[in-house]
């Protein structure tokens, strides 16, 4: 199945602007609007259509996907003049895709395409066995979602697909939230596979109950750790850390999230894993909770704080710092002496500088010293673009106390 | 075995300088020469003595090592001021240190003490099974040697101890360098496990052929992905990329390195593995060796980059970035589409983001492109003080290329 254009397709050009073009040369894969010659002709480009990137003197620098009404106003496709963005197109950069993940993977569990790391801009693809969710960013990809829908069914063959286009970066491109099933049914939350264990996770419920596997690593370090160990797991969702934990042995787990629809899931998995009678799903406030158990003085030897992001805009910088730092004080005082903690920020507009030196002040506040075993972002199916090392957005930071 | 006094010790007072106060107070454990009231009662307090540090106002910090003539004068030990400096502190720490390691690994091969990070500033340990090396980098630590190596004797009870005094920082002590046999004999190269497999080392040998733990996971990873694949690595040292790469069932493995001690080293563990026939020791230099394979057109689908610090100092900063870009652009050549990268730093001098460029600059001098897998540092028995994030010096970056 390939509908590949026998004569060559001849897409609109654009040019960047004198002096702007170095970036795009040394392997960036952004142009700025304010970049680019931003006439009348490139204003009248359809948003999402494919364009051939020229630089002032007319030499083509390859295909990009543009949108003349958005800060980041093409995004490289291809280096190659020549590339025509078809369903071939799509489906091979799938394939290179699924390729190296299962390069790395044993099972179907992992995200699929992190977007411009792999050559796709604007596509998330997230792989749960025989089921799929699909998120479409930006506006060239959206207006080609059936093209990457039957992609997926070419290369992927799921029994189901989810489109997941519930992210806040669709706004920026004007596009609608929605989430709906597009292919076969599902009946209840899908069940998935991760560090060896059995996870659940529900795509489509109406609270955001999916699965975020840019922790599985991050996961599995601080579980190596908890062998015969009390553990609590702050903001807990489903449970991929709290539950992982007691299925390398914590001798208690007790998972904390304000979701009664993600400590269903995680309760869900504990029985699935054989470990219910080690794990206590306790619905409250991460922060209330974390007060309570300052007030009460009751310690754990490995505790973890994973929060949504703090710091959904650049706006509230200061403020999210503030509380990530309050949020490591609080989880450092009930740390016991020798014990683990983890803290993390999924926060893009947090870099990691920045998050390591809120932990540091509030393992200070706290009172304590101790030390800096691991940090690390997101797992390998999560890549990044050599030339968008700020696209890193996750930062997870595990210490031991004294 | 313990020698703690029964009365209290009276160590000599040092004072920040007023306003200097506010980073001790806040964590960090170092003080610069010029924060603290460097009068001629200070000067007088002979190198490597523990002392006591107070704020401008007599208030007391805690005890600290003390030097007043390095740059750094004084480096924290403890933030209570009762604390004495005896075997029984020195054992204290050193068992803390060895029981988060013991969390860590099966197996007693790894970095028992990282200086600062460890509260034991200036003191280095490795463990290979019964064979132990210390680093003793600063006069402090220089001047309690004999109680270091009882605390060790108490603690890990080794059979064979190295003094490996040849690190650059002992100069900047005033120290000289030296290595020797302090206790026990060592004939050969010794043995030690990572990953699963068998590796040996020649800590008193000629050359520096020790062994550095520090890439232990990064190994791992890129191991992981070797499995059928040609692999090829620069700069190999003793082999503990490339051997482990065919233990995982690479079904080639060319080691490069100048040094035939550590060729003989990595050969004796791909024989020690079971490896051999899969396992080439190529005695070259590795910039030579790329060019040729470059003009030869030869490509290996993994390809592993680790040299020696080339930023040995701040000076050589510029010239040091471009022979990072230009091993980058040189082994990605040799890459073949759809294989791995695996590109190193260890240069303190190079912080993580200026190493990141010069890797995304040499790939795209290779005209390749591709996606970041995993940017690491080293392994958690190399912790890092959560007030010094620029103490984390290795750098690691594993690239899938297109």
């Amino acid at each position: 199945m390939t509908d590949t254009p026998t004569t060559p397709v001849k897409y609109r050009a654009i040019h960047l602007q004198a002096g702007r073009q170095r970036r795009v040369l040394h392997g960036h894969p952004w142009v700025y609007s304010n970049e680019v010659q931003m006439d009348t002709a490139a204003k009248a480009i359809p948003p999402g259509s494919p364009v051939r990137l020229l630089d002032p003197g007319g030499k083509p620098l390859g295909i990009a996907t543009f949108n003349p009404h958005t800060l980041i106003a093409a995004r490289m496709l291809s280096g190659d003049p020549a590339t025509v963005v078809d369903h071939a197109f799509l489906a091979g950069r799938l394939r290179n895709a699924v390729a190296m993940r299962d390069a790395l993977f044993d099972r179907p569990y992992y995200r699929v395409v992190h977007a411009e790391a792999d050559g796709l801009p604007g596509l998330i693809v997230d792989r749960y066995g025989d089921v799929v969710t699909v998120q479409a960013n930006s506006v060239f990809m959206d207006q080609r979602i059936d093209a990457i829908l039957a992609a997926i069914d070419e290369v992927l063959a799921p029994r189901a697909v989810i489109l997941r286009n519930d992210s806040t970066q669709r706004a920026l491109e004007g596009l609608p939230e929605e989430s709906r099933l597009v292919k076969g049914e599902i009946d209840g939350p899908i069940r998935l596979e991760e560090n060896g264990a059995t996870f659940f996770a529900d795509p489509l419920g109406g609270q955001k109950t999916g699965w975020f596997y840019d922790q599985r690593d991050n996961r599995a370090f601080i579980a190596k750790l908890a062998k015969g160990k009390r553990a609590i797991d702050f903001f807990s969702y489903n449970g991929g850390f709290g539950v992982l934990c007691a299925v390398e042995g914590a001798s208690s787990v007790v998972s904390v999230d304000r979701s009664q629809g993600a400590l269903d899931n995680a309760t869900r998995a504990a029985e699935a894993n054989g470990v219910a009678d080690r794990f206590e799903a306790r619905r409250a406030d991460a922060f209330n909770e974390l007060e309570r158990l300052n007030a009460e003085g009751e310690t754990f030897e490995i505790v973890i704080a994973d929060p949504p992001a703090f710091v959904k805009s650049k706006k509230d910088l200061a403020v999210g710092c503030r509380a990530y730092r309050k949020m490591t004080r609080l989880a450092a005082k009930i740390t016991a002496p020798g014990g683990f903690l983890l803290c993390a920020s999924c926060s893009h507009n947090v870099d990691p500088p920045t998050f390591a030196e809120q932990v540091a002040r509030g393992l200070h506040d706290a009172g304590r010293t101790g030390r800096i075993l691991r940090s690390a972002g997101a797992g390998p199916d999560h890549p990044v673009h050599p030339h968008l090392p700020e696209s890193a957005y996750l930062k997870a930071i595990v210490m031991q106390l004294d």
